[in-house]
């Protein structure tokens, strides 16, 4: 797993970059909760941590050369900005099926797009990497990216001392796709403070990491499963081996959340916390507000609210959703 | 007009019972703009700030007979609130007009609400304070209040300094309702920082401060006139006296936007910014997205997003009118 050295030296490198976004309070509730704000991060998700520091270590023949990814969301942009932000070129394989939004947010952080039907993007930007003799930059099943998300972690054990909130006291939620971000957050947490709790939530209907988790191995779910989830950030249908091991080693537990429940916390989120987020950025939220007993400690909660990117029509349709309930 | 003595005091004061809020950029416009978000304070408005440095202000015996206060909006949670932080008792007389959300809101935060006809609330509220002996909390025209507010303009200039922004370079923008918080924002900038440009934002259909700006003496307008702007928290029909002493000193200028820019400006903050802004809050987006030509200077520009007061079916009424058009 990911030692300190490459913890420190991803605060470093990450920290040059991107923003400290804020840990901020939720008024109001029996049980305090704190809101990791990474919907705020450029780009409008955690994603350019892990991106910046991988591409952080090219070499200079390999920056020359330009990098590939493929991503349906919030990769293509955190990957086209954090390269913008190094001066190397990137193509970003994205599926005919992304929205115009997603794609032209893409081009403005200076990604060149290049789009491929759904069952054939990934493959293409492997052949286009493999031909070109270019980087595919992996969107979570990496050391370097695992040490970029976990920088997220380093942030909220710091930010909970300057509240005066004894991390040892907290548990910290995170979201899990290919679970890039649990697994960084989990192990910078518990190597600094091995008391706070852990937790990974996921949509009941891509519950493949706590099936996972239970069985202590890595288990797949169908794509035709988990595309149901309003979560489309998280419809990834298996743990990265990377990934799994640092999961396997430091998160306490994980909890999935239903739809409704995912729902309830954008809507929760806009009128409590005064934030947009995505529902995949809001499953943790959900998981407070939903699965408060199943979560270890009596302590305070941070949920990590890990991206923002939706367009208005389709946060109104959410919302909307979620108001006539 | 408010010293160094006062703002230095105020600083103190607010700082060790409001959040520092984050100074947050946008990407991808040919002129840099940075949001202050004051959306994302204690009870979702810069208005704490003031109320806290004017409540830590009284007497042992003030304190101990509790304040009174007349809010339709954001005063009265922070009142409420910042009453609460220091133990003490607050009644807050709000108007039967007052949405339900807002009158929840107020009491979550620990304020005795009390209700009466929107001719008559603030009657009410002066005529409950003079008959309890209680201190009347105001909400704009105090140069406590004033000095509260100024906080803002004091995160603003250390901030900018923090990202490597001349504080010279930049052109401040603040909302007007009663001018409380643009002339304590123009107050802490001018005296620390004379070349910094700030600027007053308010809706066209309750331009009185503008006017008032440009006829060098304070004017009022009717309130069947300032009712008709959606932006809530900016109809008062007239400056304070204290405000405007303030404004006239230190405030560079003030402009005017369309109802249809304080609307595409809350689209703006959600879809950009991942933000939740009240339509006040957004006017000074609006003047950045609608008047860039007229505001002074051509470097970057700071809009005080002010406050998010909103329940999720307005927003969503608002970004529908947004989204349509």
């Amino acid at each position: 797993v990911i030692d300190d050295v490459a913890l420190a030296a991803a605060d470093r490198t990450v920290s040059r970059a991107v923003r400290r976004t804020p840990l901020l309070p939720v008024h109001g509730l029996d049980r305090p909760l704190w809101l990791k704000a990474e919907n705020l991060q450029l780009t409008g998700s955690f994603k350019i941590r892990g991106a910046f520091n991988r591409l952080s270590a090219l070499s200079a023949p390999e920056r020359a050369a330009g990098v590939v990814a493929h991503s349906s969301g919030n990769h293509a942009q955190a990957v086209a900005y954090a390269a913008t932000l190094l001066g190397i070129q990137a193509t970003i394989v994205m599926p005919e099926t992304a929205t115009a939004f997603k794609i032209q947010r893409t081009r403005e952080f200076g990604g060149q797009v290049v789009t491929a039907p759904f069952a054939e993007y990934r493959g293409h930007a492997e052949e286009l990497a493999r031909s070109s003799g270019r980087v595919l930059v992996p969107p979570f099943d990496d050391d370097l990216v695992i040490a970029g998300q976990s920088t997220v972690g380093t942030e909220i054990l710091a930010a909970l001392e300057h509240e005066g909130v004894e991390p040892a006291s907290a548990t910290v939620l995170a979201p899990i796709g290919g679970g890039g971000l649990l697994a960084g957050v989990a192990t910078a947490v518990k190597r600094r403070s091995p008391a706070t709790r852990v937790v990974g939530v996921e949509p009941e209907l891509a519950g493949d990491a706590q099936e996972s988790l239970r069985r202590g191995r890595r288990v797949e779910w169908k794509p035709t499963d988990t595309i149901r989830t309003i979560a489309d950030g998280l419809r990834t249908t298996c743990l990265g081996a990377r990934t799994w091991e640092h999961i396997a080693a430091y998160v306490d537990d994980i909890v999935t959340v239903s739809e409704s429940a995912i729902l309830d916390a954008v809507g929760f989120l806009v009128a409590q916390a005064h934030l947009v987020a995505e529902p995949s950025g809001a499953v943790t939220t959900a998981g407070y507000l939903s699965r408060l007993e199943l979560l270890p400690g009596d302590g305070p909660v941070v949920a990590i609210v890990s991206g923002a990117n939706t367009d208005i029509e389709s946060l109104v349709g959410l919302l909307g959703r979620d108001g006539r309930r």
